[in-house]
C-alpha cells in the first residue's frame, strides 16, 4: 500500500478560489489520454469512445459519504482508488475489458482543493495500474458530504460477453481469489475507529490484519482474470462480480439462468487470516464469505469440458455445480453434509454474529 | 404540461418493504427496450450498446437536492423529466443523437415507493418522447435528500460530430430558440415559494408566467435541431448547449477554438414574456440571457456559406460572428453600440439585479 500511503496535505486552498472550470482544467491535466479507443475525453459536452467492431460496455455506480464510506477509517486517496475499482469490476463481470471512466463529484464546502487532489491521485493511480482513460464527468457543490458517481466503459467482442443468464445444467461454478476478507477488514477498521473515539491516543497494532484491511481499503478489480480466461481459452457461460456477497450473487445467476446452484462449504476459498479473525469476532468465516460484500472477485460458470484448463490455476477455485432447471440453491455443509438453502440479503444487510 | 401534471400519490409504501432488487425489477418492467442499438439493458453487471460503425458518445450529470433542485417548487415527476433532458442535451451538443440513459439514484428513507414511481414516470415520459432506452444504473440509500446521476449515451458518424473547438474565423454564431426564460421561471417560482412560506393559503396566478415556468420545470433538449441541421445539410463547425448562460458558453467556444466571438445585443432572441417579467423583477433581460443557466438551447457556429440554408428558419437566430485568432469576446450594445467584454460566471453565480 506504500504508493497510496495517506499524505496529510499542508496547504489548504478553498475550491471557491480555483472555481469549477479551474478544477476541471486541473483534472484534465492530470489525466492525459492514453488509449486509441478514446476519441475525445474531458473538455467537451460529452466524451467519445470508439471500439470499431467491438461492443461498448457501460456501467455506473453511485458512492455516498456516510453510506458507502466513512472518513473515520477511509483515507481519501484510497477512496479514489476504490471508486475506480468498484466501477470497472462491473465491466470485468461481463468478461469485457474496462477502458475508460467518467467521474461525477458533489463536494461540500468543507473540502479543500488538496483533499480533492488526493481523491484524484487515488483515481490516477488506479487509471495507471489498470490502463484506463478518465474521459469526463461533472462537478458540483453538495449540501452535505461527498457524493461520487463513477461510469465505467469497456469493450468486448460479442461472442466473448458473459451474461448473468448463460449458466447451463452441470456447468461448474468457479470463483476467483478468496472471500470474506473485505468484510472482516471493515469490522477491524470500525472497531479501531470506536476505540480511537474513546481514546484518541490509541495506537493499534494492525499488522496481523494487514491483508484484511488492504482488501477493504484497496481492493482490486480482476481484470487479470479476464485476460487469464482468454489465455486459457475458457469462455465463461455466465459471470458476475461479488459486490453483495457470494450468496446474493449465486442467487442472481440462478434466477437469471433458471437453474439451481449447489456449492460446497469446504470448497469456498478462505485466507488463513479470515479464519483466524472471524474466530476473534465470533463470526462463522463461511458467513463472511456468503454475505460479505465488496470482494470484487469474479463468480462464473464454465462448461465441465473446460475443467482441465483451469484446475491447476491457484487463482481459480471450483466451488460447486449447476443443478436442474428450476431447482433451489444450496450450500452443502462440511462434516454433517446438510443441504442449507442459500438466502439473499437486502440493502445494507451485514452478516449476523453467531 | 398536462401529462406531467403533478399527481399526489395516496398510497405510501416504504422502500424497505420492496427492497433494492424489488425496486430494480419494477424499474426494469417500466422501461422495456425499444432500440436495436441496445444490446443489453437493466439486469446485468453493465449495459451494452452497439452502433456498428457510428461513434458512441457518452456524458454524465450529477443532480443533488438543495443544489440543483428544491421541492418547494419542483414536482418530483418534473424532476425526472428534467433530469433526462439535462443528460441528453449534452449528447445533442456534440451534434449526436441521444439513444440510451443510465440512472443512479441515492434516496433517503423519507422517500416512499410512490415518490420514486413519480420520479420514474417523469423519466419514462421523457424516454418515450425522445425515443430513449433506460439501460441501467445504481440504487442506493442516501444520508440526506435525493441524489441523481444521469449518464447519457448517443451516436453519430465521425464527420458529423461537432466539437467545442471547431469554430473558424468569420463563422456565424447561431442560437436555437430563445433565452432567459428558464432563469426568470426560477425567479417566479422562488418568489411564490417565499410567499407561500409566509401565507400557506397563497393562491398565486401563475398564468402570465406559464411559458417561463414551463421552461424551468419542463425544459426540452433540442434533438429536433440536430435533425433539422441534418435535413438542411448544415454541419456546425462547433457546438455547445446552454447550461451555464450564453456568455459562459460563448467563452468556452472561444477558448477551445482560439478565436474571438462578437455578438449583438439586438440579435439575442427573447420571448415577450421574458422582456415583461425581467422588467417586473428589475433585471435587464439581456443579463438573463447572458447569465441564466438551464436553457438547454444549442449554441453553434456555421460557415458563412451555410447562411442561406438557415436564415428562414424561425428556430435559429444568427447572433454574431467569429472574429480573429486570439481576439477578445464582445457584446455590441444596441443604440450606443458599445463593445462590452463578455465575462463568464462561476459556480452557482446568478445574474445581478440592476
Amino acid at each position: 500500500m506504500s504508493i497510496l500511503e495517506d499524505q496529510k496535505p499542508n496547504s489548504k486552498t478553498s475550491l471557491a478560489e480555483i472555481g469549477e472550470f479551474g478544477l476541471i482544467e486541473q483534472i484534465k491535466e492530470g489525466f492525459p489520454i492514453q488509449l486509441d479507443s478514446t476519441l475525445r475525453g474531458i473538455g467537451d459536452d460529452a466524451a467519445i469512445v470508439d471500439y470499431g467492431n467491438e461492443k461498448t460496455v457501460i456501467s455506473t455506480d453511485l458512492l455516498i459519504e456516510g453510506v458507502h464510506f466513512s472518513w473515520s477509517y477511509m483515507p481519501i486517496r484510497h477512496l479514489g482508488y476504490k471508486a475506480v475499482v468498484t466501477a470497472i469490476s462491473d465491466i470485468c463481470a461481463m468478461n469485457a475489458v474496462p477502458k475508460q471512466i467518467m467521474v461525477s463529484m458533489g463536494i461540500s464546502n468543507r473540502f479543500t482543493l488538496e483533499a480533492v487532489d488526493e481523491l484524484y491521485n487515488g483515481m490516477k493511480y488506479a487509471c495507471e495500474k489498470y490502463n484506463l482513460d478518465l474521459i469526463g464527468g461533472d462537478t458540483s457543490s453538495s449540501v452535505q458530504g461527498l457524493v461520487l458517481n463513477m461510469t465505467a466503459i469497456g469493450s468486448a467482442k460479442e461472442d466473448q460477453l458473459a451474461y448473468r443468464s448463460g449458466a447451463q445444467e452441470n456447468d461448474l461454478i468457479v470463483v476467483s481469489g478468496d472471500l470474506g476478507a473485505a468484510f472482516l477488514g471493515l469490522q477491524v477498521l470500525e472497531r479501531e475507529a470506536q476505540v480511537t473515539k474513546v481514546n484518541p491516543n490509541n495506537q493499534p497494532d494492525l499488522d496481523p490484519y494487514a491483508y484484511l484491511i488492504e482488501r477493504q481499503l484497496k481492493p482490486e478489480a480482476r481484470v487479470d482474470i479476464i485476460q487469464l480466461l482468454k489465455d486459457l481459452g475458457v469462455q465463461p457461460t455466465s459471470m458476475i462480480d461479488i459486490s453483495d456477497g457470494l450468496s446474493a450473487e449465486l442467487i442472481h445467476l440462478s434466477k437469471e439462468s433458471g437453474f439451481g446452484f449447489t456449492i460446497y462449504e469446504e470448497k469456498i476459498p478462505l485466507d488463513p487470516t479470515v479464519i483466524r479473525t472471524a474466530e476473534e469476532f465470533q463470526i462463522n468465516p463461511i458467513t463472511c464469505a456468503l454475505s460479505g460484500g465488496e470482494e470484487f472477485e469474479l463468480l462464473f460458470t464454465i462448461n465441465q469440458g473446460d475443467f482441465e484448463k483451469i484446475k491447476a490455476n491457484p487463482n481459480l477455485t471450483v466451488i460447486g455445480h449447476v443443478t436442474n432447471k428450476g431447482a433451489e440453491n444450496y450450500l452443502i455443509t462440511t462434516g454433517s453434509e446438510q443441504m442449507v438453502p442459500l438466502r439473499s440479503q437486502g440493502w445494507g444487510a451485514t452478516p449476523e454474529t453467531e
